[in-house]
């Protein structure tokens, strides 16, 4: 068997899980991890015998680099290395015009390279997707309702702590049924830091201005941080002219562990598709699976 | 737009849910009903304005042929239209090896023909296939349950009818957790039937074998007749190094109905695929729904 050789880009929450599920694939190869030049000098015991660099040039070959890079930052990575003839994965998570630019963007990249890539693949966006689209095939009319957590939204939490005067800030996301939520955003300031200055910036930024936001001064956010979150998932729709149709999706999971592991089974994946980009629906779900043909229709179908 | 010719080939309670979730989809064109010769006669409401054959070829073009049928008449079925150069949809519903020979059977005829197959696409096999690979790409390690009903199994009633001395059957599937099922089935039997011959008979057979079956003698199998159904499917597993991710996955539904939209949402999607023949998660789920590809991206994604 010919490995697929994945290269990790970025080394945080998402890049060590990333890296874990990559080792724990008997058909996927780690050649590298790439950090930022300020980062090289870090040690982490789990990195122990894995090359570490700043330019993915320095790898050697890469079948697929798995972006764990906040997404505001995979628009330009992803350009660069489909350009290049590298396919990647991403776990994009910016809804609307953003999605859809970055599709058109790295779709015609790819046909142009010859690369792959797939956006927007962790859970929601991601296989969250997948259930949604599969349940519009099984009841085309009707209202789907997708109510997060209680959990920890990383892409949230991360823009809450970019913002000035922020120390460390973590973005909890309570479900409020049929698809409400409220966030609770946790903020530990800066010394000096001013926070109703910090609270209106969280407030204004395109993340959390659609939502019910509050937020909250503490002293150690650290102490609040639990990577558990989930979901639920519903449908009640129409088949043919069948009404009253029930669906429910849930699950109880550690958010980063579940991203990492769906961009690791996506880097199997991208490999066997049509040069250009996909989102998770696009692609087969066999595909994702590491799972020889005749294995799978005689005991998965 | 150009629709989908669609014809549907049997018209029992698949074939009747299948012409309503034809009818409702924009994107599909009924064009016709095969029936067996001795059943053109039969008028039914519904059939009003719509072509019923006996034969194919008198309803002109067709790209996709549903074949509502038992399953023990699909493989031969689906050669002959495959080979004809009709793509075909089925809701085969036999696991192991039978699965895998109509696969192989159908791959074949299909990259001669140029035509293509999605088989075993219900809901079990089939949308549950779906959800079992994508949590397989979730989590790889672990183990899956699936728990049926209570509800009436179709393809265990149809066999149970066909056994001598049995005028009407009804098998209800009733889940003891963790993916065991005892099966009910109710028998009304023909003037003069022996209820222990038809019970051995009902009990020898391979659909019934292998779980632990009760046999009821009825006066009249009718009075217990619902068509609601549903499933518990269950993963608990590992992402990557993480233990205890779970999921879950449950639906209340009209049986036959889901079944007639899964298998009318196939025949949209088959026409898209490369010659050959397909499991339900061999096909990209967006190929299954009928929407834009900006659209989806906006709004699903």
């Amino acid at each position: 068997m010919t490995k697929v050789k994945v290269a990790i880009v970025g080394y945080g929450n998402i890049g060590k899980y990333s890296l874990q599920a990559v080792k724990a694939a008997q058909d996927l190869e780690l050649v590298g991890v790439i950090r930022r030049a300020e980062s090289l000098g870090k040690k982490s015991p789990e990195l122990e015998g894995v090359k570490v660099v700043a330019d993915i040039a320095d790898l050697g070959k890469v079948d697929v680099a798995i972006l764990a890079l906040p997404s505001r930052e995979i628009p330009n990575a992803a350009k660069s290395l489909i350009e290049k003839g590298i396919c990647t994965v991403d776990s994009f998570d910016i809804h609307g015009n953003d999605i859809l630019d970055l599709y058109k963007s790295l779709d015609a990249a790819g046909k142009k390279s010859g690369a792959k890539a797939i956006i927007s693949a962790g859970w929601d966006p991601g296989t969250d997707s997948v259930i949604r689209t599969l349940l519009l095939a099984m009841a085309p009319k009707g209202i789907s309702y997708t109510n997060f957590g209680p959990g920890m939204s990383m892409g949230h939490s991360v823009v809450a702590r970019s913002k000035k005067g922020v120390k460390d800030a973590l973005s909890m996301t309570i479900p409020l049924g049929t698809g409400v939520h409220r966030r609770d955003v946790y903020v530990q300031l800066e010394d000096g830091a001013d926070f109703k200055t910090v609270e209106a910036a969280i407030k204004s930024d395109s993340y959390f201005c659609h939502d019910d936001t509050h937020v909250h001064q503490v002293a150690n956010v650290n102490d609040l941080r639990d990577m558990g979150h989930g979901v639920l998932l519903e449908r009640k729709g129409v088949s043919g002219e069948t009404q009253n149709q029930r669906f429910q999706f849930t699950m109880q999971i550690n958010n980063p562990a579940l991203t990492g592991q769906v961009l690791a089974s996506c880097a199997r994946a991208v490999v066997k598709q049509q040069p250009g980009c996909y989102t998770l629906p696009q692609i087969p779900p066999f595909d994702l699976a590491g799972i020889e043909l005749e294995e799978f229709i005689l005991h998965t179908v």
